[in-house]
């Protein structure tokens, strides 16, 4: 820590920018309310609910595919367990929707050098039948190498597009890298492709692959279409370099049928005045189906739903705190759209949502930054002291809160640490063992403060006012 | 490494077994020959054999179990490449085995809370047929609480045994925690249980189960068996803590049928004396069968015969190099007994094998200790550049040359850092990207300094010769 200031000091010293301020130019100093920084320290010391509710939703249910069964075992777990812990208005709202499930899955190199290959269907892949498909490989390093490729050199082929992401702090590559996921297989199938792998949108060296969503756009026929893990992907590319024709048969069995449902789960705290805007906070309660979804997104409904517990059990604050665990995020944010067009035209105070994964909030921003600097200021100084940065252009952040963002909640974003995110992200290997406890606690603790500061003020309430 | 130094002062001066001995009572200085010591740093930094050998491997035959057509491939490739880089007498010696193969499998927990699990058959597990069979799950934290529970507990169940393998150097925890998958097959099934799952003997947190070999012994009916990856496990453990009866629907589909083909594959450098007793060195070309063995036992093969090529591109040794790459390792060292039948009573300067990963040699021991002190103060010194300490108390180490060294062969065993071995150790994460390049290189140099040291001198050949 030494050297560190050191380093900052000599870099102060260097940098104009960077050169001391006048005192008497700075803004009015902001101190944390003595009751919210102990809000926020109890819970960064002693938080079980978050892991409570993690480790139940991932033991007792598992994984919680959006649609299925597994998922409307969920929202009767959450309904119980958000009641159990002394929510209001708890209630689960259905909305209809399709239904994609993942079949048998293999992937082998029929020649030169016969082997196996580890694959995973993306979400709403066409099946290839049980009896599979088997075609040619047509290798690309990037979604725009295959769309500035030729008909010619993809039709009848399986595509493969490879690609090279790397961790990173605010997982900004998976924007530009998660392309040859949501792009790749529209553009191969109109390229007349008989199916596409690519290399998993991911980060980690091992065995699991990679699956997420995509669609096919633009009037494009539904292809099989697979990621391979990045060993094997890797692995795919050297075969390749050798030289020869790589053919490859490959088996995707899905099923997908209309009809289906899902729903949101909503719990309360409620505030004193139940006209003042309200603070809207979520994650999402579905999860891709081969991990258990224990970092997506069941940390991002813990975390947000233990920060409104010790809100709750501190005493009543004046604004109404909405928790709202969101179904079928992954399929698509159909949750948050049906929450959106219900209740998106409410008047919110902040909407804020966790879902990436639950390493410690690291950053932080909030449109409130423009909107009411002396709220922000605020954050500023409670989050401190947890290491969070403010970052004064930050965005919304949030597949569930968007459309509601979009009919004009204000927003506020906790970036959590995504370097190792990626490593789990959408794989089998998203379990309870790859949460740190004291990283989630950090989490919860920096939800309380931003809850706590927000909330208009927390009177204890009778339960409180008894105890002491 | 200042304060290092300064805490081993320390510590010689407040421990008397440290001080300083007197310098006249000291053995001889021992100097390695600068010839050896330059082959041995060109290994260091320019080997690029044993990558090219584990690379073309992996990549042109991939995995390559025991018995199977697979291994037959790698067996005529391991021919095609040991000529090309120019060993004399290279041959594949086949052998009569029974063949083993994995079909489908998996595990759902059915009550009280439905779930799919991760499984892999253990090596000569009982099928299950497609059907699979049911159970209730009877919990043992060791194999040994499962020998000491009365058949009643077991009788008509799917037993569970858990264990708390940790990582380390040396690897030693594999003997003991290794116990659960090669005793408790036998004893679940004499107690009359159905069926057996085991927690991965495995250190790592991935999906990825640990398969191996197991024997049904004293009599007892194959069962199926099969491993659970370790945060499968860890949640099965959480799930029975939950206190109500766990029923598993356990599929494991597999084969085994008589009368199938392995073999060894020999490749030798010649030595100047045909009568001078032989240096032996190998590891194993089987490989389990879900990754594509690279460090168990790729990168063992590459490093004895890249050292070997380093040794015949500097000249000719007095005494033979053997290289074999052994066949069916993995099902129970069928190629090292078959090799010991047929060679076991030759004279050997000495036998060596590598097949534990490819990370650092840490620690030498050999039997010359006791028969050949002048020789082992060589190695000593030789290897001492390369961070590798000898253990005066060491053993024998390698199941193929066991029964070679049981027939009198002189031993010498140079550990690899063992520390995460076992995450990935028959696993199908056991792959390429694995390997740590630079510490290949250090196994190589190992190796071929310690061939160079008992080589009873390099001669330059007509060749060699001609190149200054």
């Amino acid at each position: 820590m030494k050297s560190y200031l050191i380093a900052a000091a000599l870099l102060a010293s260097a940098v104009p920018a960077l050169a001391q301020q006048s005192i008497a130019t700075l803004p009015p100093a902001v101190v944390t309310d003595p009751r919210i920084a102990a809000l926020r320290d109890n819970a960064l010391e002693n938080d079980h609910y978050a892991w409570d509710i993690v480790e139940g939703l991932t033991t007792e249910v598992g994984q919680r595919l959006a649609a299925t069964d597994a998922e409307a075992r969920a929202r009767d777990w959450a309904v119980r367990r958000l009641k159990a812990m002394g929510f209001a208005n708890v209630r689960a709202e259905p909305f209809e929707m399709p239904v994609w499930t993942r079949g048998a899955e293999s992937a082998e190199i029929v020649s030169p050098f016969p082997q196996r290959l580890v694959v995973a269907a993306l979400g709403y892949s066409a099946s290839t039948g049980p009896a599979g498909i088997t075609g040619q490989i047509a290798y690309f390093d990037s979604v725009d190498a295959l769309r500035a490729a030729p008909d010619s050199a993809v039709k009848g082929k399986i595509v493969f597009i490879d690609h090279h992401m790397m961790p990173s702090q605010d997982g900004s590559g998976y924007g530009q890298f998660g392309a040859p996921r949501r792009q790749g297989p529209t553009i191969a199938s109109l390229k007349g492709a008989i199916g596409i792998v690519i290399r998993s949108i991911g980060t980690d060296h091992h065995r699991n692959p990679h699956t997420g969503v995509q669609y096919f756009t633009d009037g494009a026929t539904p292809i099989p279409a697979g990621a391979l893990t990045v060993p094997d992907a890797e692995q795919l590319v050297r075969i390749l370099k050798r030289g020869q024709p790589v053919t490859m048969h490959l088996t995707l069995v899905s099923q997908r049928s209309e009809g289906a449902r899902s729903g949101n789960v909503i719990a309360e705290v409620p505030g004193r005045d139940p006209n003042a805007p309200i603070l809207l906070v979520g994650g999402h309660l579905d999860s891709w189906d081969q991990g258990t979804g224990a970092i997506d997104d069941g940390t991002g409904i813990a975390i947000v739903t233990a920060a409104a517990k010790h809100i709750m059990d501190a005493g009543r604050p004046e604004r109404t705190i909405r928790i709202v665990w969101f179904g079928a995020e992954e399929p698509g944010g159909l949750g948050g759209k049906a929450y959106g067009e219900k209740y998106g035209k409410q008047p919110y105070a902040i909407a804020g949502e966790s879902d990436f994964g639950a390493d410690r909030v690291w950053r932080f921003s909030s449109q409130l930054s423009k909107t009411d600097p002396a709220a922000y200021a605020q954050l500023t100084a409670a989050l401190a002291p947890l290491g969070i940065t403010r970052n004064d252009k930050g965005e919304a952040d949030g597949t569930d809160i968007e459309p509601t963002v979009k009919a004009g909640a204000p927003w506020v974003s906790l970036n959590q640490d995504g370097t190792r995110y990626f490593d789990y992200h959408h794989t089998p290997d998203d379990t309870l063992d790859k949460i740190d406890p004291a990283q989630l606690r950090q989490n919860v603790a920096a939800w309380t403060a931003m809850l706590a500061v927000l909330s208009g003020g927390i009177e204890p309430g009778p339960k409180q006012l008894k105890r002491r």
